[in-house]
């Protein structure tokens, strides 16, 4: 964790290109012929990013979803994607979940590299897109005064994890297995957010980061914040700090209404000594998924 | 290896989009607001793309080296990269090959992912450029009649890489380690060339693909192939069929002299039996790196 938190502080150090957004941003943002191409590359490793054993096309699915939620936060549409893929047990299986989820997004598959590898699978993904409106969202434009809405419930992906992990086939896990990126949703809100990104590792610890993007605080009513049905109440406080869900989280004037569905669920105030304010109080503890954790 | 070519197969299938060049090319080209964007990924896996030990800044070279060696296959102007990096043993060595490639290069790390593994290390890049000239130049364009050259010599990075595993200090194995993109000779010859690429997998190897890329046949005269110096006589036929040298090769009209240096080295025939005809025979064995292999 120190060592992960280490390099990436150095690699921001280099990133200093201003379509790189200071590797703070859900994507990278890089003006080209007029148009304003998003950028954004994540990685997954089996047994960190997924469970040994999962269906590979569930994998391939939510390695192109978590891509393209990151395009959704930037209101952008996408243009295509390159894959890296070190083979693995089941190439097939991946193959027709990376078929289905990208006749799914109607995103085509642009190139990339396969390798032999050995070890825990390793595979990556490229997704390259086209703004949508101008300014392209950032996480760093919240103004005190606006509102904080988010687009869903939190906690399904928290739970379809679990019942994963336990082997309870009674339970929908779809929401684990297979997220969906908010693309439609992202369009229509680009042009009216102040700030946007996606929830991808915690509730918490995402609003943490847009408000420290924005140099502001953001207050959250608990009660306000929507959770997936059949969540037990005792483990709402959980759910706000998992993730993975993908939910869109962002702010509007306060007079705004979304033109999406979306739940207000607190405010941005002026900064305080903390990030967060759950209920009033500092956000604590565990906000959400690091970088180099282990689910 | 059979497991790898079926996958490639299927991925081609999915890879539909003109844009993706059928997976068959050096890099993808995607028309976006009046400007040819070209865009390439590809990873590389500890033990198989690098030697285990080797020195992380060396690495870090080389995998922005030759993702920015597809952009001079296609005479484009370097915009970014975006790094997806599973951490290693040595990041911080790691980082400073990166500065180093960047800025010789100036080219801006715009963003990416890091992750924690264990196993072998993996890693991908992805390369964004700017077309400089169009048509952009592909593999398939050579005709009967043209001419074949190459930029420059063959052999070296396989000395390197000898040297390098021997562990003989005496050697130069820059060649092998941190091999040049050559960028600026790209940009020259893309406005020129019925078709160009590099060559990463063997120059027999890559021939073969232009060749059956074109639906012609190549010719090369084995004698005016340059090699490195000091390459003994008898490693001649290995070295062509190696890599990692990264020489651009292309085909020019008959009677058009190249603008930078290169060696002519063959020439394009109507279709035979073999893509590759070596001093009139066709091109037999192992004619160079196929995916799934390890060195």
């Amino acid at each position: 964790m120190a060592r992960e938190a280490d390099l990436i502080a150095a690699l921001r150090g280099l990133a200093t290109h201003p379509a790189a957004r200071g590797l703070a941003d859900d994507a990278a943002v890089l003006e080209v012929g007029g148009e304003a191409l998003v950028l954004t590359h994540d990685m997954m490793v089996e047994g960190v990013h997924w469970l040994a054993g999962q269906d590979a096309a569930d994998v391939a699915w939510k390695l192109v979803a978590v891509n393209l939620s990151d395009l959704a936060a930037k209101g952008a549409e996408p243009l295509g994607v390159l894959l890296g893929y070190a083979l693995g047990d089941n190439d097939a299986r991946f193959l027709e979940g990376l078929r289905d989820v990208l006749a799914t997004h109607d995103v085509p598959l642009l190139g990339g590299d396969t390798v032999s590898s050995h070890g825990p699978q390793t595979m990556g993904l490229t997704a390259i897109g086209r703004a949508t409106c101008r300014p392209v969202p950032s996480r760093s434009g919240a103004k005190a005064g606006d509102a904080v809405w988010i687009t869903g419930p939190v906690g399904a992906a928290m739970q379809g994890f679990e019942a994963l992990r336990d082997g309870d086939t009674s339970a929908d896990t779809a929401a684990y297995r297979r997220p969906v990126a908010l693309l439609a949703e992202g369009r229509m809100l680009a042009p009216r957010v102040t700030a946007m990104m996606d929830v991808s590792d915690g509730l918490l610890l995402d609003a943490s980061r847009l408000a420290e993007a924005s140099g502001a605080t953001i207050w959250l009513d608990s009660f306000r914040v929507p959770f997936a049905p059949g969540l037990p109440p005792d483990r709402r406080d959980e759910a706000m700090r998992w993730g993975d869900d993908y939910q869109l989280l962002f702010t509007l004037p306060a007079e705004s209404e979304p033109p999406c569905p979306a739940h207000r669920i607190g405010d941005v105030r002026p900064r305080a000594d903390a990030p967060v304010l759950l209920d009033g109080a500092p956000a604590t503890g565990h906000l959400g998924w690091q970088h180099g954790e282990t689910r």
